[in-house]
């Protein structure tokens, strides 16, 4: 037994070539794969996420069509963290037998779901794979994406002193982290061309998309970079507790931890030296470039080891807990 | 409530592009899919396969280490239906949860059987996915592929004259089409290097890797090339009824049956003008060269639709059925 992230450190060593080829640049442990095409010289994104009903949606809350623009914007975001562009995609889908056969409309309104976002994104879907199961309906979609440029941005590139930032809607419209269940974890809008302005902009050191909640994801910057962070509880985005179903009726919890540990919220979560950050923040270059986007800096990059809250000028030590698939 | 093909006729209209990209080169309905990098005048392949448990495999029939072993193969072989060198591969996974958790050794077999398969042809898994749910063992592979200065062999060059051969192991050895539940659609090789030996040397005109059944796959090529088959059933060779599991002890079908509709016996159907069939079929050059496999020429390619069945001198209509989801 364990969880995710123990089962991906054991696959990252049992699954590692015995000697890297010169193609792969960057292999499991980031947002994406980097690969450099054996006669290209430019890079290859990949990225593969599963969606499983019963673990990641409920079809009693979401129509097969969300579920289907999910089952592609989450690999999208991924490739946003990279600050590449996705291409193409391929879909492998498990859909659940009804009586003797199975939905023809849910099939039918699943494609249209993975084709509207993928539209979105200029992504064309180049192939899959379709089955029927007698168990839930999951899909597998694997994308890919290319780097401009600049290259990719991954998670290990962050270094003491760096200034640790955080893309949310704005705050005036009610938005921040947290709270996703009311309804963004479904409909979100993954932040394709704010990574690009970012990085061909700014000096981006690490970047990873908010998936797991901030409490989590920044362990994952800290610990590939082989750095610490210290957030500031104050300067976190919080969203509003905008409640159109109820999901958050009866909660106790206070709204610091719903920003931190609720995940989903698919906002990019980067570090960049100081003085950029401050520009960034003073300036907010996305809001003028058309972008409902606000940026906040939220922290520092240390040469500690760990994570660290401040909270009332009192620091604590973060515990990673977030959204990670206990087994 | 369709099947398989007419889903995948469905989603490739659904999901065709309202205009095709220069670089995609062929999406959806061939055995892969294949691109040309941006930037790069190659060729790239690209694949997905999904294996569910109750569905393609029984895990109180086969270890999780051979299901590893076959969810890669299973995509390795329709690289090599393409005349394709794998490369790398993205792996998404859901795990049923035990009890309280997952067995961290069911994890580990599955990852050694993927690895073990992959590192035979070079492949490296760059990436993946893993989740854990009350569902059922769930094992997606997206393969990629490159091709060679020969080009991929589609599915869909057949040309009216053509001899179809297929791949076997020897004859003297039992091998041929069918009986395949009895070990072989868990263990095989898929014939990677065979195909590449085969296009290089020959003028392929179409191929694909016997996933279905020879009776289900040459429907695909007939189609794909807006051609018709005929095949010659004293020809096709049929494997010796081996049978140490015992799960054909109740068997009526005949033979040819089998060797038509058992599906899973990854061997490759291919096209060439005849004249090179009859020089491949009579100097066998891959058993020259070392490989245990067998060319047999099995029929010809008509300019009519459909595919008809030559038996004892008389030629009926075959209708499509072998291994296809109902649903």
């Amino acid at each position: 037994m364990g969880n995710e992230w123990a089962h991906i450190a054991m696959l990252r060593q049992m699954l590692a070539p015995s000697q890297f080829p010169e193609w792969l640049r960057c292999g499991i442990g980031d947002d994406t794969a980097i690969m450099a095409g054996p006669q290209s010289p430019s890079e290859q994104l990949v990225t593969a996420d599963m969606l499983l009903e019963g673990v990641h949606f409920d079809l009693r809350h979401a129509t097969p069509q969300q579920v289907g623009e999910k089952a592609m914007n989450v690999n999208i975001s991924d490739i946003a963290a990279m600050a590449g562009r996705p291409t193409a995609a391929v879909v492998a889908v498990a859909l659940p037998r009804q009586g003797e056969g199975t939905s023809a409309a849910l099939a039918e309104d699943l494609a249209r779901g993975l084709k509207a976002a993928a539209d979105q994104f200029g992504v064309v879907i180049v192939g899959g794979d379709t089955n029927s199961s007698p168990g839930p309906l999951v899909i597998s979609v694997t994308l890919f994406g290319e780097t401009t440029k600049r290259g990719a941005v991954r998670r290990s590139g962050a270094r003491p002193g760096d200034a640790i930032c955080v893309t949310s809607e704005p705050s005036e419209l009610g938005g921040g982290l947290g709270y996703s269940l009311a309804g963004r974890h479904l409909a979100f809008l993954p932040r394709v061309s704010e990574a690009l302005y970012l990085n061909e902009h700014f000096d981006l050191h690490a970047m990873i998309d908010l998936s797991d909640g901030l409490g989590s994801d920044i362990f994952h910057i800290a610990r590939e970079s082989r750095c610490g962070a210290i957030l500031d509880a104050a300067a976190i985005p919080i969203a509003r507790r905008a409640d159109p179903n109820h999901v958050y009726r009866d909660d106790t919890r206070s709204p610091l931890d719903h920003g931190l540990h609720d995940g989903e919220d698919f906002e990019l979560l980067f570090t960049l030296p100081t003085e950029q950050a401050e520009q960034l923040v003073r300036t907010q270059p996305l809001r003028s470039e058309g972008f409902d986007v606000q940026i906040h800096r939220i922290g520092t990059i240390t040469g500690d080891e760990g994570v660290r809250l401040l909270r009332d000028g009192v620091s604590e030590e973060l515990v990673q807990k977030g959204y990670a698939h206990q087994w």
